[in-house]
C-alpha cells in the first residue's frame, strides 16, 4: 500500500514510471533512514508522542531493519516505492500502532533529504578515504623514481626535460586541492534537514532540530524549512562538481598512462592483470580499465549536467523533479570511488621503464636550459631564444 | 570463460569495472545479435568457411536463444562479460565446433556494433509509432475544444487571447516536425557496419557486406571500416540530440499543464490517476508524473552530454570508451518511449475547465485588437500603440 | 528611443542587462531582416496598409541599409537595442511616417524569428559548402597516399595494418554523414514564421504568410503561430546537435594528426604556417591550430548545452530567455565554418612521412591475418587465435 | 612582432584562429600581469638578472601601463595577440633592454597562469561583496514581510501555509551556503603559479617563488611546476561550478517572483524600472531582467561545461587547448556579477501585496494543522491523515 493510497486505483504504469528505480537506489539509504528514524522517535518520545514502551519498540524494529539490511536481507519491493515505505510498512506490519505514529512531525520529504545527506557524509568520509589512499601511493611510486628522466611535453611537442618524480608528484598535490574542496563540500552539506517536513516545516507540534542533529552528528540546524528544501539538488549539484574534479585528476592519469605505455614511447608498462585482451587480434593487450577510467570522467560529467539541468527554473517548494537527482548523485559517487581504488593498485602495479626513458632524452629537450646559460651569460633573453632557434633550425 | 582469456588470472575488481552492468543492458541486444549473427552465418557458409550442415546447426542454436530470450529465459551472467559472449558460450557449448568457427571474419568491435544498430532501428521505429500516437491524441483534445477561448501569455503575463486549439494544436505541429528529424537520423544510421571487424576490416577473407546488409534489412553499407568504428558514439549522440528534442516537446507540455492546472489558473484539471498523494498533507493532489516527464527531459540531455563528452580526444579506431556510450544511449531512449507514451493518456484524460478559460478572458488581451483596429481606422500602428497603451496604464 | 518606451525612465544598468550584447550580434542580421521587411511591406502593401509610394519608399530606406550594411556602415548602437529597432528608427528618421507603419501586423518576436531563420537558412548552406570543400580535399589526399601503410590501431595499441587511404578516407565518409544530417535541419527550419507576431498571430488584419513565405523563399509556412514561436530555441538547439557532428569530425582528424605528428610517430608533419613557436623553447613548433580545433569542439558543445539548458521549463508563448540562444547558435556557426575553413588548407598541406609509416609496420600489426590463414586452412578460429597468440607472447 | 616570430610568415587565418578574442578579453588581465610582472622583475633584480637600474626602469614601465590601463588607454591590438605580449612590447619600444630581459626565468604559460589566478582572486573578492549585499538586502526585505502570510507549495500545488518572511529568508541561507563554497575555492586556487615555467619550472636559474607569493599577495607556492600547469582549467572550471551555485540562486528567486507576480498571483509587484514594455502589445509590462536571470543560470552551467569538455583527455603539459577555458571563466564571472548586482535592485524594489496574500490563503492548506492536532488529541498520524483527507475530498 502507498503512503497516499487512499483509495483511487493507480495505474500501474503511473507507478512504474513514477518510482522508476527507487527501489533498487534505497538500498543505500536503508541504514541511514534507519539512523534518522531512531533519531525521530527519541525526538518524538521527548515530546510525548511516542511513550517509553513505544520507543523501544520503534528502536527494536529500526535495529531490526538495520540488521537484515546489514546482511543483505531487507528486501524493497517495487509496490513500496522507496525504502521510507519499506520500513514504515515492517514497522506497522510487526509492531502495530508505533508504525502509524513514526511519521508524526514529518513528511517524506524531509526524511529523504535526511537519509541523503547522511548518505552522503558517508560516501564522502569514503571517497576521502580513498583519494588519500591513492594520494600515498602515488607519493611512493614518485618517490622511487623521483630521479628518473622523462621528456616534459607541451602541445603534445617534447618540450624540456623533467623526472618521473615531477610527473607522478604534480598527481600527488593535484589530489590534495581535491581533498581541500571535499573537506568544504562536506562541511557544506552538514546541516540537519529533519523537521523542516514538506518544506514550510511541522505545524501544532515544535520540533527540537538540535536534539536530532547530535542524535545523527550534525554540526548546525537548518532553521529555515524551505531553505532546507531547496538545498536538494543545490548541495548534490555541488558535490557531483567535487566528484567531476576527482575523476579528472583520474582522467588525466589514465591519459599519461595510455600514451607512455604505447609502443612508440614505452616509458611504462601497465600491470597485466589491468589489461585486456582482444576477440579477433591474438597479439592483443589493452588498456581497458585506463580507457575505462578516463570515459568515466565525461559520465560523470554527464551526470553532474542531470543534476544542474533537473533544478534550474524550479519554484520554490518540494517538487518531485528533485527525485530524479538521487540517482545521478549515487551513480556519480559509485563511480569515482571505483575508480579512485582501482586507480591505486595500478600506479602501484606499474613499471617505469628506465631505459626508454632515458633514450628518450633527445637534445632538443635542453635548447631552454642552453638559451638561459648564455643569459646567464649576459645575453638578454629575446636574443639567447633567437640564437638557439636558429641552432635547431625547423623550429 | 572469457574470449580474450589466455591464462592470465584477472582480478575480479578489473572484470567488475570493465564489465560494469554490460551483462544487464545487453538484453536489449540479445535478438538483434542473434539476427547479425543468422546474417553472418549465412555469410561464411556462402564463403565456405561453414558447411551447410554447419550453417543448419549455428541457425538452430541461435533460433534457440531467441526463442528463450523472447520468454526471458536467456541469462547473460556477469561472467559472460556480455550477450556477445554469451551467445557464443551457448552455442559452443550445445553445438560444439559451429560455436567456435562463428567468431570468424569478424571483431567483437562490429558485432557489438552492428546489434545496436538493429536495435537503434527497432528502437527509432518504435519511438516514431509513440510519437505519431501522441500526436494523434494531440490532435483530437485540440479539435475536440478548439473554440475554447484561452489566454496566451508573453513573459509569462497575459497577452494575447488565443484557444485550446491554438495551444494544443503547437505541440500537434511540433511533432511533426519531430517525425522529420526522426526520419532523418534513421536514414542516417541505416547503414551495415558488419565486416569492419576490429576496425580495419577483415584480412584474408573477403567478406560480403552487401549480402548481410540484405539479410539485415541496412539499406547501404559502410564501405570503410574506420568510418564504420568511429561512427560508434557520433551517431548516438545524435540519435541522443533527437530524443533530446522530442522530450523538449514533452518538457513544454508537461510545464504549460502544471501551471495551467494550478489552482490559480484552473484551465485544465489532469486526469486524477496520473496524480499521486503527500505523506503528510491529506489534501493534495500533486502532478507526479508531469514534474518527472519534465525533469526527464534533463536526464536525456545529461546522457547526450555523456555521449558528447566520451567521444571527443579519441583517436582513430575503437576505444574502450565507447563502450560507456551504450549506457546513456539506451537510458535515452527508455525515457523517451515511456514518457511519450505516458503523456499520451493524460491528453486524452485530462478536463478543459470551459468556464475558468472564459472567465480568464480579461479586457487587456484585447488590447492589440483596439490598436489594430485603430490601425485600420488610419493612423500609424505606433500612434496607435501609444494611445491603447495610456488607456492600460502605462504597463 | 525604445520601442517600449513610454516615458518611464530605464535604469542604464537594466538596459545593459537586457541588451547585452545584442547590438553587436545583430550585424549578423541586418541583411536578413531587410529582406523579411521588404517581403513584409510587400504583403502590407498588398493589404492596402501601405500605399504604392509608402511602399517604394520602404524599400528604398531598406535597400539603402542593405548596401550601407553590406560596406560596414549600418552601425547599431547598444540605445538601439538591436537591429530591428534600428532599422526601425533608421527608416521613420528619413522616410517619416512609414516607419512608423512597417511594424503592423507583426511583433518583435515574430520579427526576430524571422530573421534568424533567414541567417540559419544561409550559415547553413554555407556550413554545407566548407564542409564539402573540406571533403573534396579530404579525398584528394587519401587518394594520393592510397596505398601508403599504416598502423591501425585500437585501445591505442598496434591492432591491424591499414593505409592512410582507409584513414583519411573514413572522414571522407564522416562528412557524407554529416550532409545528411544537415539536409535534413536544412528542411526542418525552412519554415516561414512571420504573422506568427507576439506567439497567437495578428489580429483584426488577415496575414498572408505565404505571400511572405515565396518573397522569402521559405518552402512552407507555419500555421499555428505558437508552434512558430515555441520553435525557438527547439531548432537552435538542433542546429548546434548538427554542428556539434561536424566539429567532432575536426575533433577525431585533430587528435590523429597530433598524435601521428608527434616525433615518436612522424607519420606526418604539418605545414609550418600552421604551427606557432614557444615564449620560452627556441627549438618548438606547436600544433596550435589543431589543439585549438580540438578543443573547439567542446565550445560548440557547451553553446549547445546553454540552448538545451535555457529553453526546458519554460511555458509556452515567448519569453525573454529565448534571446540568450541566440548568442551560442551564432558562436557555434561561426566555430564550425571558421574550423572548417582552416581545416581544409591543413589536410592539403600536410605531409605523409612514407618511410616512417612503412617502418611502423611491425610484425605483430599481422597476427589476426597469420590466425586467418590458419582458419583457411581449416582450424576453427578460436584455435588458430591461441596459436598465434601464443606466439606472440600472451600479451 | 609575435614572440614566436622567427621569420616564418604565418596565414593571416591561422592568426585570427589563434588568438581568437583574446586580445579583447585580456583587457581584464593588463593590471594583474602588471603586478606579477613587478613582482618578478624584483625578483629577477635579487637573482642580478636585472640591475637596480633596469629594476627602476622595468617598474616604470609598468605603472605606466597601469596608469593608462586605468584610464582605459592601454591598447591591446589583435596584432599583439594578448596582453602580455603587448606588454613587453610596450616595455622594450619605450624602454630597450629591460624589455628584452623581463622574459628571463617565465614562460608565457606561467605567466597567463599567474594573471588568471591573480584576476580570479579579485573577482572572487567582488563576488563575495555582491552576494553578501544581495544577502544583507534579502535579510531586510524579508524582516520587513516576516509575518506576511503566504501560501507555501509543493509540487506546484498549494500545500501548508507560510509567511514572506520565511520564504525570502530561504535565500538568505542560500546565500550563506554560497559564501562557504565561495571562501574554500578562494582557499584552494590560492597558490603562486608563477616559476613553473612552460610546465617544467626554470632551468639554470634558481627562482624564488616565496618571494614572488609574497609580493603579489599568494599565501602558499605550487612547488611542482607541472602541478601549476595542470591546475590550469581545473580550477577554472570548479570556480565555474560556484558561480552555477549561485546563479542557481538566482534562477530559483526570479522564478518564484516571476511566478508571484502573474496577474493570478499577485503577492508581488515587481518595481516597474525592471519590467520592459512589448512592440504589438500596448498594455504589456514585461519581467525581461528576471527572465534574463533566469536563463542566464543556464548560460553560466554551458560556460562551466565548456571548461569541463575542453580539460578531459589532455596528456600532462601545457596544451594550447587551455587557452579556451579564458573566455567562458570571464564570461561566468561577468554574468555572475552583473546579476547579484540587478537583483539586489530588484529585492529592494519589489512590492508585496499583503491583502493578494491574505486572501490566497484558503482553507486546505491548514489541512495538515488540523490533523496534527487530531495527532495531539491521542490519534495516530496515519488515521488523522485519512479523516482530514476525505474531508478535503478531491485529494
Amino acid at each position: 500500500m502507498k503512503l497516499w493510497d487512499k483509495g483511487v486505483s493507480v495505474d500501474k504504469a503511473v507507478e512504474q514510471f513514477t518510482v522508476g528505480n527507487d527501489y533498487e537506489l534505497d538500498k543505500h539509504l536503508v541504514k541511514h533512514d534507519c539512523r534518522a528514524s531512531i533519531a525521530h522517535a527519541r525526538m518524538l518520545k521527548k515530546m510525548g508522542v511516542l511513550s517509553k514502551e513505544e520507543l523501544r519498540k520503534t528502536e527494536a524494529g529500526l535495529q531490526e531493519i538495520l540488521e537484515l539490511s546489514a546482511k543483505g536481507k531487507f528486501a524493497i519491493l517495487p509496490e513500496d516505492e522507496d525504502c521510507h515505505t519499506a520500513i514504515e510498512n515492517f514497522l506497522t506490519k510487526k509492531y502495530g500502532e508505533v508504525g502509524k505514529k513514526i511519521h508524526t512531525c514529518r513528511s517524506r520529504n524531509d526524511q529523504v533529504l535526511t537519509a541523503l545527506r547522511l548518505y552522503e557524509k558517508e560516501a564522502l568520509s569514503d571517497t576521502k578515504k580513498l583519494l588519500c589512499d591513492f594520494q600515498k601511493q602515488l607519493g611512493e611510486t614518485a618517490t622511487k623514481n623521483s630521479t628518473v628522466p622523462l621528456p616534459g611535453y607541451t602541445h603534445m611537442q617534447k618540450a624540456m626535460p623533467t623526472t618521473v618524480g615531477v610527473w607522478l608528484g604534480s598527481f600527488v598535490h593535484a589530489a590534495a586541492d581535491d581533498v581541500l574542496f571535499l573537506n568544504a563540500v562536506a562541511k557544506m552539506i552538514d546541516q540537519n534537514p529533519l523537521g523542516s517536513a514538506a518544506s514550510f516545516g511541522v505545524p501544532v507540534f515544535a520540533v527540537d532540530k538540535k536534539m536530532t542533529a547530535k542524535e545523527m552528528g550534525f554540526s548546525r540546524v537548518m532553521e529555515n524549512p524551505l531553505h532546507a528544501q531547496m538545498s536538494r539538488g543545490k548541495f548534490e549539484m555541488t558535490i557531483a562538481s567535487l566528484l567531476t574534479q576527482i575523476m579528472l585528476d583520474m582522467n588525466h592519469l589514465a591519459t599519461d598512462l595510455m600514451l607512455f605505455s604505447m609502443q612508440e614511447f614505452g616509458f611504462v608498462s601497465l600491470p597485466v592483470e589491468f589489461c585486456t585482451g582482444s576477440s579477433i587480434m591474438p597479439q592483443k593487450k589493452n588498456p581497458d580499465v585506463l580507457e575505462l577510467a578516463r570515459a568515466k570522467y565525461h559520465v560523470v560529467v554527464g551526470e553532474e549536467m542531470k543534476i544542474k539541468g533537473i533544478v534550474g527554473n524550479l519554484m520554490s517548494g518540494y517538487n518531485r523533479d528533485m527525485q530524479l537527482t538521487k540517482e545521478p548523485l549515487m551513480n556519480a559517487f559509485e563511480i569515482t570511488k571505483f575508480t579512485l581504488s582501482i586507480m591505486t593498485p595500478v600506479v602501484s602495479g606499474m613499471t617505469v621503464n628506465v631505459e626508454k626513458c632515458k633514450k628518450a632524452m633527445t637534445p632538443e629537450l635542453y635548447a631552454t636550459e642552453e638559451a638561459y646559460k648564455l643569459v646567464k651569460g649576459d645575453l638578454p633573453f629575446r636574443e639567447a631564444y633567437r640564437l638557439v632557434g636558429e641552432k635547431y633550425g625547423g623550429s
